[in-house]
C-alpha cells in the first residue's frame, strides 16, 4: 500500500468527511450505510474506516467541525451572525443532528462524547464574547454568561426544530429582534461600564 | 356485535387513546407496531382500527389533545403555565414528537394534517392571551400577536429539543425570566393602557 504524503492525507480526509456529509443529509444518520457511504464518498469501506472507525466517529468528527465554526461565527458576528449560519444550513443536514440526538437519551456515553465534539477553546470564545458584551453594556449583567450562552442555545435549538419540521423559518428580524430584548441591559438602560 | 352505549363507546375511545400513548412513549413513534399496541391497548387490532383508521389517525389525535390542553394553559396560566407543562411532560413522550415530525419534511400533506390538529379555536384562545396582554401593558405592542407567539413557540420548541435529546432541562426560572424580557414592554416602559 502506497504511503500517503501528508498533504495527501489531510486531502483524503477531507474527501470522506465531504462525502459523509452529502451522505447523511441525503439519507438520514440511519438510512447511511456503509454501501451508501462508499458510493458518495468514493472509496472502499476499507479506506473509509482506516480514518475514522466508525459511522458514529464521522458524524462526531463533522459535528466538531460544525460547532467549532458556530461559536466562531458568535465569537466573529454576534448572534445575528449565528443565526444566519443555523438559516443557511440545510434542513437535510439539520434533521442528521435530529435523528443522532434521539440516540442520546438511551446512550449517556454517546451524549457525553457529543458534549465533548464542542472544544473547551471554542466554547471559551462565545462565553469571552458573552462576557465583552456584558462588560461594554450591550448585554445584561444580572445573568451569568453561561445562562446568556443556555438560553440564546434554546432560541438557536427552536429554529434548528422549526426547520427540521419543514415549516417556513422564523422571520430573521423578528428573532433577532425578541433575543436581543431578552439578553440586552434590562431597566431604564442605566450600565455601569466599569468592571 | 354488541351495540355500544355512547357512555361506554367514549369509555372505549379513551382507552385506546391512553394505551396508544403508553405504547408511542415506551417504542416510539415507528416502534409502536400493531402487536404492541394491542398488547398495551387490550384490544384486537380490529377493534382500535375501526376507531382510528392508522397509527398516525391515533397519533394525531393525541397530538390534538395535548395541543388544545396547551393553548388552554397559555390562555389559563400564562407563559409560566405553559413552560411548567412542558418540563412537566415525559422526555419519551416529547421524543414521539420528534420522530413524527421528521416524517413532516417529506410529507406535506402530513404536515398540513398536523396544523390542522390545533384546532382555530384553541389558537385563536392564545391570541386572544396575547392581545389582552398588549391592551393592558404587560407584553410589548410593536410587534403583532402572532409575531409574539411565533417566537414563544420558538422558545418552547427549543426546551423540547434539549429534553428530548436528554440534556438537563434548562433551568425554569432563567427562561422565564429572559423570555418575559424579550416580549414585555420594551425601552422606558412607557405604556399607553388605552385601546
Amino acid at each position: 500500500m502506497p504511503r500517503l504524503s501528508e498533504a495527501q492525507k489531510s486531502e483524503r480526509r477531507e474527501r470522506i468527511l465531504a462525502g459523509a456529509r452529502r451522505c447523511f443529509a441525503r439519507h438520514g444518520y440511519e438510512g447511511a450505510t456503509v454501501v451508501r457511504l462508499e458510493e458518495e464518498i468514493g472509496l472502499s469501506r476499507g479506506a473509509i474506516f482506516n480514518w475514522f472507525p466508525s459511522k458514529e466517529e464521522l458524524f462526531l468528527a463533522l459535528a466538531a467541525r460544525d460547532n467549532e465554526q458556530l461559536h466562531q461565527v458568535l465569537a466573529e458576528s454576534g448572534f445575528e451572525g449565528l443565526l444566519e449560519a443555523v438559516l443557511e444550513h440545510e434542513p437535510d443536514w439539520l434533521a442528521v443532528y435530529h435523528e443522532f440526538g434521539r440516540l442520546f437519551r438511551t446512550d449517556p456515553a454517546l451524549r457525553d462524547r457529543w458534549k465533548s465534539v464542542s472544544s473547551d477553546e471554542a466554547r471559551e470564545s462565545s462565553l469571552a464574547w458573552i462576557a465583552s458584551g456584558q462588560a461594554d453594556g450591550r448585554l445584561r449583567r444580572d445573568v451569568e454568561p453561561d445562562e446568556i450562552a443556555r438560553f440564546l442555545g434554546l432560541v438557536i435549538d427552536g429554529v434548528v426544530a422549526q426547520r427540521v419540521f419543514g415549516f417556513d423559518a422564523p422571520r430573521k428580524g423578528l428573532v433577532l429582534r425578541l433575543t436581543r430584548d431578552a439578553v440586552r441591559v434590562q431597566g431604564d438602560g442605566e450600565v455601569q461600564v466599569s468592571d
